[in-house]
């Protein structure tokens, strides 16, 4: 099923899965966040149709997330790699990762990979910060408020603080 | 475009996927994030025809990360609410949302919705850290290795760890 374009939606998440597109372009952004892949290594590694590849990868690229890089002139030839904007996406594909190891989504019974540190080899996880202290702090703490780029229509949505399932939508 | 079934992938993002859906349902767990929600609110504050809306609430409780709840018993009435596994994932569209944030994926110019702690009133972000120490650390610095539920095909595909665009794949 095809859902209609969220471009409209006052929400950077929902704009955020629209830039990023289906359940391909997620396990495609996967594989260029560990390295460059060529066309035909990312359509046999992951058993993806040639068009199906070829959309995604253009729309990823039309989206900023995925650039063509030349690594061989004569015959020309070129990889994909992820952009800064795509590198940018990649604590927000861990801390998908993260939850499905912890409710082993995947069904192995244990996580496939492990994310470490390059460094230290220390394992790493994705946290919900303070942002002026840098505590860590409990996910059932947030809330939200109006931003700067917030509507009428957001803005009233986020004047009900409180859960009222009895009350009028 | 529905994609095939990753559940034989062993990727743990690939599950987690699977498990939430496409684009609605990223909308559907973003509002449930915030409070309960009624059927029909859910429908019009979104825009989401019926059908689409209940498929995809079939299919998040059928993957246990969103539950009906009465709130009324006569007439019966109930509401929609997160799960544990499914508050689980907030952190997850977090860290989605502040890219879309940091990329004014929405377009708005400015985020619309700004998420700080409830206690504190500061505000929150995602960050990746160090397992052991909670330091924090560059996302440049993630190496993935193979973890306990890795198969052959994924440790193989792992023991490549030099980037080599020209090499056989």
């Amino acid at each position: 099923m095809r859902a209609k374009s969220f471009a409209g939606m006052a929400c950077n998440l929902a704009g955020a899965i629209e830039a990023i597109g289906d359940r391909w372009s997620f396990v495609i952004l996967r594989d260029l966040a560990m390295r460059p892949w060529r066309y035909d290594d990312l359509r046999t590694a992951n058993g993806i149709p040639t068009t199906t590849l070829s959309q995604h990868l253009a729309s990823l690229e039309a989206n900023g997330l995925v650039e063509k890089h030349a690594y061989q002139a004569s015959p020309p030839r070129h990889d994909y790699r992820l952009t800064a904007k795509g590198r940018d996406l990649v604590p927000a594909l861990v801390a998908l990762a993260e939850w499905g190891d912890r409710w082993d989504a995947s069904g192995r019974g244990a996580p496939p990979v492990i994310r470490i540190d390059r460094e230290t080899g220390h394992q790493l996880k994705t946290a919900l910060v303070d942002a002026e202290t840098g505590a860590l702090v409990p996910a059932d703490r947030i809330a939200v408020i109006a931003g700067p780029g917030a509507d009428a229509a957001l803005r009233n949505r986020l004047a009900r603080p409180t859960p009222d399932p009895k009350g009028a939508a």
